[in-house]
């Protein structure tokens, strides 16, 4: 390991991925249980202690579960809002680490910090704007656009878009406490777990409550494609783990945009268009890495 | 009139507007019919020779209806590829207008064009990140993320997101000869004359189709807050004359995020956050002329 090194966490619903280092094939990481914020970031600060203390680490990024405020001139900057996630709600998340630690710390979402991580490293080096999608107990969207992570009014929030919802073929009514069968209500891991009684990771892979994800996941990237024009669509979380399903959403993506989009990158090679992230499960915390790099840069 | 003017072309599929000028107070402008290309550009040559032959303009910006080619390093950079409308499909739009007049050109769609402009002197001043909306004949969408105009693999298509489509309340099945009832197909003008038989213009404010074209902008809108999340949405176009809709597309936004998105700006501010173009009509061709002063520029 070099001199000065970066940290990295990734900071889940489920779970938290710390990391010291400079790059993928250079880090000492742990992983722990998200539990109470306290005792989580009790288990940060501890990981990280060491390094402080013998002055090696020069900076930490967060890329966090949300919402998060990343509005850097809000009183409650750094902080995850209204989250459902017990106790985790208006939590000064990223002041904490930065005050008990006394090191300068970056945070955004997971899904941006993530793709940074494969902007530097993985499958999106090179382009300047594209999605970053993860599939798992959430849905989540971030990416960049015209070289720098999607920020705006405050984040996307992908997940909460609305989509044609076939009651006869899906009558389950969608999970999410604020939009019922939007995107996340209809397609997450969560909504997969209450459509079919079962958690996704036990749905048989040919099961046809994976054809009717994939048909959602494919009408999502369809309008994220529509609505952006992203050079790339990288999409990761655990629901892609069945091998199965990131082929039937390709199919599924060209058979709905029948052409539309004139581009080879679409029609004739969607395999490198719609792709798997390149750091695999790494994506996040090398991500959350990167962004400790990017203080003081305007990324 | 200053020595030194540019010109901008704001070319619509129905109407092309064509000014020389600086500023939206310092312009001249005429306007025709759209026909077929050849006897449409003859006229955008005659408006600008003299002002070329006098030396006074420096560049030439068109704001166009499209499918664009917008790749710069594309034999077809500047074309008009593949529209459906009649012997403009293919069109060496750009370079024909260049050519002939022997004076730089730059292009971009219609909706960057009207971004610009009200980037520049309208309703997105001092925003990085913000989308303009059209709403006429067809739907278009484009706009600003991260301080520059929305391009990425093509450019943005966001008349052609799909959204939920009530069979029961809406039997008309959509008039996208691509997609069928995404939005465009459900929402334009050319959809609400054939889903009503008549002209949107001839449709009494209060017939129930405005209440229903309300809910489709507001879903399309509702999904371009979470895709992006502007800090602006700005809504042009033809049927958003009717008095009714703009106020019915907020009311509806409002209840269809339900508070998710935790901005004042949404939550207690919606009317300067989905707001009508500043510079009204002359959005397009003020953005076309500001188009023509970013040549040589990264923009």
């Amino acid at each position: 390991m070099t001199d000065k090194v970066y940290g990295g966490i990734e900071a889940g619903g489920t779970k938290f991925v710390c990391a010291v280092g400079t790059a993928p094939d250079n880090l000492i990481k742990t992983q722990f249980a998200t539990t109470s914020p306290d005792e989580t970031i009790g288990k940060v600060i501890n990981f990280f202690k060491e390094y402080v203390r013998q002055k090696l680490l020069t900076a930490i990024g967060i890329a966090s579960f949300g919402p998060l405020d990343l509005d850097k001139n809000s009183p409650t900057y750094g902080y995850i809002t209204s989250t459902p996630k017990d106790s985790w709600s208006y939590i000064d998340f990223a002041r904490k680490i930065q005050n008990r630690l006394e090191i300068p710390v970056a945070i955004d979402t997971d899904v941006n910090g993530a793709a940074l991580g494969e902007h530097v490293w993985g499958g999106a080096r090179g382009l300047d704007t594209f999605i970053y999608l993860t599939v798992g107990t959430g849905f989540g969207g971030g990416g960049m656009i015209n070289g720098k992570l999607m920020h705006g009014l405050l984040h996307p929030e992908m997940g909460h878009i609305r989509i044609p919802h076939d009651w006869q073929k899906d009558p389950y009514s969608g999970c999410c406490p604020y939009h019922g069968d939007c995107l996340e209500g209809l397609a997450c891991g969560k909504a997969m777990e209450g459509h079919w009684g079962q958690l996704p990771e036990n749905i048989p892979f040919d099961h046809p409550a994976w054809e009717l994800e994939a048909s959602y996941l494919a009408i999502a990237i369809h309008n994220f494609i529509c609505t952006i024009s992203p050079q790339r669509v990288i999409v990761g979380g655990g629901l892609m783990k069945n091998p199965g399903l990131m082929p039937a959403v390709r199919r599924k993506v060209e058979l709905n945009l029948n052409e539309y989009i004139s581009s080879d990158a679409v029609t004739k090679d969607i395999e490198h268009y719609i792709v798997s992230p390149a750091l695999g499960d790494m994506a996040g915390v090398i991500g959350a890495l990167e962004l400790a790099k990017t203080i003081n840069q305007d990324v």
